[in-house]
C-alpha cells in the first residue's frame, strides 16, 4: 500500500477540490477534515471519499460555494438550510452557532437540513470542547439497519457522538453508530474475503449471515444490543428523530432521502460548575477506568477516542497508508479535472 | 401469585409511607409512580421497592419532608440539591423546572444531587411529552458495570430516557440501561434458577458466566454491545459525566456513592417545527416501522414503550401479580409500621 504524509494528502486533497470549482475555504476545510479521518485511522471518512464528493459536484447533488442560511432562530436554538453545500461547512456553521448560543445561554440546540456528507461527528463535537463546553451531535443517512425483529431497512447507522473537556487526562471523545457495525467495515471484509462476526449482518430473508456479500444483495446491519437489539433500534429511532424530524432533514425511511439530518447541541459547564473542577473530576473518572483491571485477553482498558488518538500519533510519524484501489480512484478523479498528482 | 388492582396497591403503598411519617403528597406521589411501574410490567421499579424505601428513612438516609432547593440557576438551567428527601419527589420538580425554562427558552438542562432513587426515567421524560416538549434523562447510581475489556464493576447501568410527542400513534418512549441487562432481571433468573444468556456478565474473574449467582459473587454486568462493548461502555461513561459530574452526585466508581445522580433535559418543538408537523412526521415514522416486515421468529416490529403500553392494557384488566416473597415483604414492613395491610 502506498504510503503518504498527511500534508501531502491535504495538498492533493486541496488541489482536486480546487480544481472541481471549490471555494479556497471549501477546499481546505475538507481536506483537512478528510485527512483527519485518515490519521484517526477512519478511513472509511478520509480521502477515499474525494471520488464521491467530485461526482456529487457533478451530478449537481453539492453545491459549489453554497451558504447555509438560518431558517429559523432564536437566542437558544437555530434551524439551518445547508442549500446541499458542503456538509463539512454546514457542519461547521452549526456547531459555530451552537456555541456561541451555549456562551450565552447555557445550552443550545442546532439542526440543519438539505446537507451533504458532514463527515466525522467528532470534528464538530470537538469544537464545543475546544471552548470548554460540552458537545453532544447526531445525523442521519440513508437506510441501511433493520429494526430489531425486523428484516427491512428502515434506519440510518445513526451515529451520535459527546465529547467533553477533560484536564491533563487523554480526549474523551465518543463517536459511535448505533448499528452494531458501520457499512464500511463489512466492506473491507468483504474486499479482504474475510467472514462477518456473528450478529453484524442479516440476509434479505432476514436470517442471520457472516457473508459481507449479503449486506449489499439485500440484507441489513442490525442495530447494537444483540438479545438487547432493542435498545440499539430505540437509540436508532431516537436520533432518526431529533436528526431527521427536529432538522427537518426527513427520516432514513423516506424515498430519495440524502445527505445528512443534523442535530447538535453545546452545553456550558460553567452554568453547573466551575470548569477546572469539572476537567480534575473528568480526569479522575478516567484514571480510575484505566486503572481498573482488564479482563482475560485484554491489556487494558481504552477510553474513547483513545484508539484513534494513538493511531494519530502513529500515522503522523509513519504516514497514511491507502488501499492501491482507494489511490487509483483519487488519480483517476484529479485526471478527469485535467491534473497530474 | 397473588394479584392485586392497582387502587389496592397504591392504597396499601400511601399507607405505610404515611405511617412511616412522609408527607400526603410525597406518599402519594411515591405510591403513585411506584404501582405505574407494575402495571408497566417493570416490577423491579415497583412495590417491591416499598421495604427498601422505608429502611432507608429509618436509616437516615432518606430524608421525609425534604425540599429540593436550587442551588445553581440560570434561565436555561438549573442545577438541585436534593437534600436526600424522596428521588421521586426530586426527579418531577427538576423535570418540572427543566420544562418551565425549555417553554421560554427552548432548550433546558436541569441536574440534581442529594437524591434518592428516582424510579422509572419515562416517568420524568412524559413530563416533557405532555407539555409538548422532547424529554431526554440519565441518571447514575451505584456501580456493577464492568467497562469494555475490564473486570471491575466501574460503572452503573446508567439508563437514559428520550420521549417524544406523538399524534395519533403509540407513544414514543425509550427507557433502556446502557448495561446488555438490568440487574434486577439477573436476580428474577436467579430466583427462578434459571442461566443467563451469553454475554450479559462476567465472574469474579472476568470471565463470561452464565450463572446468576457469579454477579453476586464478584462479578460484573456488561455494556450494551458484544463484540462493539466498547459502544455500551462509551456512553455509560457519557452518562456517568452528564449525571455524575455535570449533576456534582458524584461518579458511580466513587466509594460511597449512593443514590442517582440526575441529569434531565427539555427540547422545545416549536422552535423548530410546528408541533402538528412534528407529530404527523413522528406518526409517520412509527407507521413505518410497524408495517415493514419482520425477521423469521418475529410476529411484528415494537417501538419503545409499546411492551409497557400492552402489559399496562393487560394488568389493568387482569390485576398486577406479586411474587409472594415480595408481598409478605411488603406486609412484614407495613407490620413494623403498626398496619395491618
Amino acid at each position: 500500500m502506498p504510503l503518504f504524509r498527511a500534508e501531502e494528502l491535504r495538498m492533493i486533497s486541496f488541489k482536486i477540490f480546487k480544481a472541481a470549482g471549490a471555494t479556497n475555504e471549501e477546499a481546505q476545510l475538507v481536506s483537512e477534515l478528510l485527512v483527519k479521518a485518515n490519521l484517526a485511522g477512519q478511513d472509511s471518512h478520509g480521502v477515499m471519499r474525494i471520488p464521491s464528493y467530485i461526482r456529487g459536484i457533478q451530478r449537481g447533488e453539492l453545491i459549489l460555494g453554497a451558504e447555509a442560511e438560518v431558517v429559523r432562530e432564536t437566542s437558544f436554538s437555530a434551524l439551518l438550510n445547508g442549500n446541499w453545500g458542503f456538509g463539512q461547512v454546514i457542519g461547521k456553521k452549526a456547531m459555530e452557532t451552537a456555541i456561541e448560543k451555549a456562551k450565552r445561554h447555557t445550552v443550545s440546540v442546532v439542526c440543519a437540513f438539505n446537507c451533504n456528507h458532514v463527515g466525522r461527528l467528532s470534528d464538530y463535537t470537538m469544537m464545543a470542547v475546544k471552548e470548554d463546553m460540552i458537545g453532544i451531535a447526531a445525523v442521519n443517512s440513508n437506510k441501511i439497519v433493520a429494526p430489531y425483529g425486523g428484516k427491512e431497512r428502515m434506519l440510518s447507522t445513526g451515529p451520535i457522538s459527546y465529547a467533553f473537556p477533560t484536564g491533563k487526562e487523554a480526549l474523551f471523545i465518543l463517536d459511535i453508530s448505533t448499528s452494531i457495525s458501520a457499512e464500511g467495515r463489512v466492506r473491507v471484509k468483504l474486499h479482504k474475503g474475510e467472514k462477518l462476526p456473528h450478529g453484524w449482518i442479516i440476509n434479505k430473508n432476514g436470517n442471520p449471515s457472516n457473508d459481507p456479500k449479503d449486506l449489499y444483495e439485500g440484507g441489513a446491519l442490525l442495530p447494537i444490543g444483540g438479545d438487547a437489539g432493542y435498545k440499539g433500534f430505540g437509540l436508532g429511532l431516537a436520533i432518526d428523530i431529533l436528526s431527521g424530524i427536529l432538522s427537518r432533514a426527513g427520516c432514513a425511511y423516506e424515498e430519495n432521502k440524502r445527505g445528512n439530518g443534523v442535530f447538535m447541541e453545546a452545553i456550558n459547564i460553567e452554568s453547573f460548575l466551575p470548569i477546572d473542577k469539572f476537567k480534575q473530576e473528568i480526569d479522575g473518572l478516567i484514571r480510575a477506568m484505566k486503572n481498573s483491571k482488564p479482563q482475560p485477553g485484554f491489556n487494558e482498558i481504552l477510553i474513547p477516542g483513545e484508539p484513534e488518538f494513538r493511531m494519530e500519533q502513529m500515522r503522523l510519524m509513519d504516514g497514511i497508508p491507502l488501499p492501491e484501489r482507494t489511490w487509483m480512484e483519487i488519480v483517476e478523479t484529479a485526471k478527469k479535472l485535467g491534473l497530474d498528482v
